[in-house]
């Protein structure tokens, strides 16, 4: 099974460690292709990268429907996943619906740290969109620095990722936890260690959902909202 | 007062007739300045077309805010709504928002019609996303030809949206249709004619609270979802 | 353009404050003509209040249907709208309506600060009865003396309100705040210069959204809701 | 036990009529005091009449306070009631809460009809304020002639009833039926023969409620909501 | 009448702690038979009891049907309400959505306190399904030790119920409290003398509604899910 | 991996018919260890044998803690999953869950189809206990036979689920059915040629989700609502 690891924005490391986290987590025989969206803003930080992230990914996705089993969407936003759902017929997935989607079973009620404080509303406003919004309690911040600056040591991020974890906690209730955030997955593990609330990693979640979807015989259905788009001829 | 009026496709016709429109709500003094994104698809009939028309849409957009008073939406979608409010300072409102936050204190429950079958789904989405879910009770349509087809006659048009309005009156209760479709907002004389509902016209709203919000001092906050984008420079 | 400005309680000091935020919000040629509820209560500080008030607005207002273009509430509740908008052909606008419906496009979640705790949870109510609760998010309150009492100094109120929109900022991540009180409204240019939270002063929000109701031809729908009373006879 | 049995419009037969319901419902050695609103509209048939009654009501019954255990507002709309409730102390219960909190332990999703198509936004307006809105799935209306015309034949009126009850069930899988109006109450008995969906009917419930509240001590909450008005002196 | 009151676990002290508070809110000529789930757990402390207390307790009261006017289930949990309701014809309630639906028209909002951390989760379940979750704001704990363990003194565990109640109360706008377990139902009298919220104590509400269901002739709807099962034939 | 395959009824033919789709979506190296509920009652069609199935169930896999990776429960229902998810440490998943988490990305809604009209209350209550009542649009039923009665011919039950796929389509927008009934899952493959909606299989997802779950090291949150129950000894 071939299954293509897209990173909405275009930086490279970013792929690569999304990368090596699918790997992880995929089955013997699956392949994992990364992709990262070169024509993409280098990180989705706001609404307006969004839009940038979201219009040049459908473009460059819309080639791989025939060769690819199922594309892996590897950013936690929004960024124009529906159009992709549209323009391909293979089965695309975000890592954000998938990570909610497994979330769901496992708790009471989750919470989710975003990379920061500004990407509250936005990942509200995502988790809406994508259908979880009455398990989901809270959406917190560990802010990251800008992407081309120098980011702090494994350690403190990890302290201030439970130090999250634990205040949405004990003021919400919830009991699981959901990195949202391309940046944070490499985290999870470590995050593990440090809280006993149970620790979503969504790229994970992305690769594991889609080798189902595969394997089952599913993908988005293609007489509503995800109909291809009338007269589609995309841009080469 | 200066009110850009921005057509989310590139379809000249589509700005034109909003821009008559616009210049029959305006208030004496306020100068309507037609916007055209060419850089943006035809029409916004899918998904992906309005994720291809908000990036460019936002860039085109941003070097109008310090020579415009306000920007005015003139498609009933998303397409990037949200970013265009970040990347500027000055009041920007989406025509669909207007015409349901005018629409509210109007009526009990209103009702959308919509330009085809496949709008449905993205119109609740819309309705959704800029949170008057509350307050709508139906999203129905009346399909139009593709955009370079001939336009049937503006009887059999008005005819259809009229019988639209009786069933979701009808069958739900709304006691106000909204026009959910630019192309749909030329007709709006002609069915008040014809129904004993209230028929709201976006291009007419928008045009409306823009004027209002800045006569008023008021513009989208920029301290939460619409701050300004990290280290924002726009493409040139 | 004529519009009524019709404050639901009896103290002609708080009707002469709104007239002058509203003729500073009106447009060159709309003459704001205040209105006293001199039936009605001193305050609508209850729902007994509230319900003594409208009873005598809806007996008052309607009188002015035929001289007036329309007509704007000047009170942060309820007090009988539903009442007036059936009574009236002409369009009626509660400024808490009107308020809410401009802050929806401009913010992520809006919060609301009223006069008195006591008021709070009459405040929720009429939030959702106004079809605005998915957005707002805090109902807060900085104490007023009674209405016959020597009010604070300016400074020490906008103090306090300047306090509770950051408390609401920080706690609820709303990123803009509703003057929720006709006696609140008077401070909204100090209170800008006192936080970063955009501030919606509703007697400018009612102004505007009449006149553009008038300009527009827009009216409540009168085959639901808001129709006219069965056999109506107004008292006299 | 004495229950005052409220009528909140003006016409006696319909206090009558539902005294002897009340009387039927109340257990041995509860007095039911009837109580006409003379200063109330003969109907509440509108918002208009709901504000009317609601301003006369408060004033009228607060003198009751201490002359009565408990108040029962025998009108299903919502007319002031939390005025009534902020007036006084004893306890104040609307049949049609009252009918609302019966009916949830009873059934799936409940269905109400009113006595007028323009009745069925209001009340699905009382719905919602009275907290029941997750159990309600329709609201109905078998029209009702003035109140000055004569009433059609009971089976007439029993076997619109029972057809409207059976659209209810099969078009949204209701399995209990609330009787929402004063004058339909009296049809229940002869209802519940005619269809298989169990008939509540609110002044029965009302008085039980009431009684209940009397007997183990309870009345509403006065640190809130429905606290006594502030200054509160009533009219006399 | 004769009244069951059957206590979902199987611990004799608590249902006799519950009888005695049933007989002093019960009518006179109301008989009180308690009831003890004897093949039920020794306390419904967690999912995996609730479903054992349900099994046994549906075909434990079955035979009841015919012997008893109605059945309040005392104790604030699920523990199959559903499959008794289905499986009796006389009325049955479970004494958390009878204080639920008599706590609705007394309040604003209302907090719930149960017994242990762990079961704010099962119980937040609990006021979903009921119907109530439109109104309840809060549900907090006051941890009780183990049923055989020895309990604090009154005084501590009535001065720790209205701290819960007040802190619901400040940071949630909550102005009634419902004792959230049978266990707690005991203090109601002593906690109403330290705190100024209304205390509603279930039992009493279960007793009392069902009295009136009784009264008034209700049952369950039993076309719909309360329908008897099919081919139903109790174990003996 | 070795995925228990738990029927929360006592008819093996069921279990058996589960397997088999089970074993036909399992990855290579997946071993299917069929299980049926023998205390429980031959199928859970009401609340009544929810409840006795959930009781016996839990019980009865406890013991498979320690020799299973994973337990998929093959029923469409509730029956006790929280008290499994309570009881166990190894990943404890309902079909129904697993179906609707990946019925979400792949539509705009969903409808489900089950096995007898008044399944049709209990299943919309699986549906928001299970958090997923916002994507879901309508429950259908396709009346099935008793369990030991003989099924009609496959044409006609594919046929009538067909029907229904379309009803739900036509009338409410679903762009995909969810089978939901283990008696359904095997005309999946049938119905897949007569509809164009997307059909969601629920065995097949139950598998498929707990596979990943193994194989990226996630179980429910035992910090919460999942928590082993307090001084748990499971009967034996």
């Amino acid at each position: 099974m071939r299954i293509v690891l897209a990173n909405p924005n275009a930086t490279a490391a970013i792929t690569e460690a999304c990368a090596t986290l699918a790997r992880a987590a995929a089955s013997p025989g699956t392949e994992i292709v990364p992709w990262t969206n070169a024509q993409g803003p280098p990180v989705v930080d706001s609404l307006y990268n969004d839009y940038r992230a979201g219009a040049a990914l459908a473009n460059g996705l819309v080639a791989l429907d025939s060769e690819a089993d199922a594309i892996v969407l590897a950013g936690f936003g929004n960024y124009g996943t529906g159009a992709v759902k549209e323009a391909l017929r293979i089965p695309v997935l975000n890592m954000a619906e998938a990570a909610m989607a497994f979330a769901t079973p496992l708790c009471h009620r989750f919470a989710i740290v975003t990379t920061s404080p500004r990407m509250i509303a936005y990942t509200e406003d995502v988790v809406q969109v994508f259908g979880f919004a009455s398990r989901c309690v809270a959406v917190r911040a560990v802010p990251l620095p800008p992407i081309d600056a120098p980011e702090p040591p494994e350690d403190e991020i990890v302290d201030r990722l439970a130090a999250e974890a634990e205040i949405a906690h004990a003021s919400t209730g919830a009991d699981l936890i959901v990195l949202g955030g391309a940046r944070l997955s490499p985290y999870a593990i470590a995050l593990r260690q440090r809280t006993t609330m149970t620790v979503v990693e969504p790229v994970a979640c992305g690769v594991a959902m889609a080798e189902s979807l595969v394997r089952i015989g599913l993908s988005q259905s293609k007489i509503g909202k995800f109909a291809s788009p009338p007269g589609y001829t995309p841009e080469r």
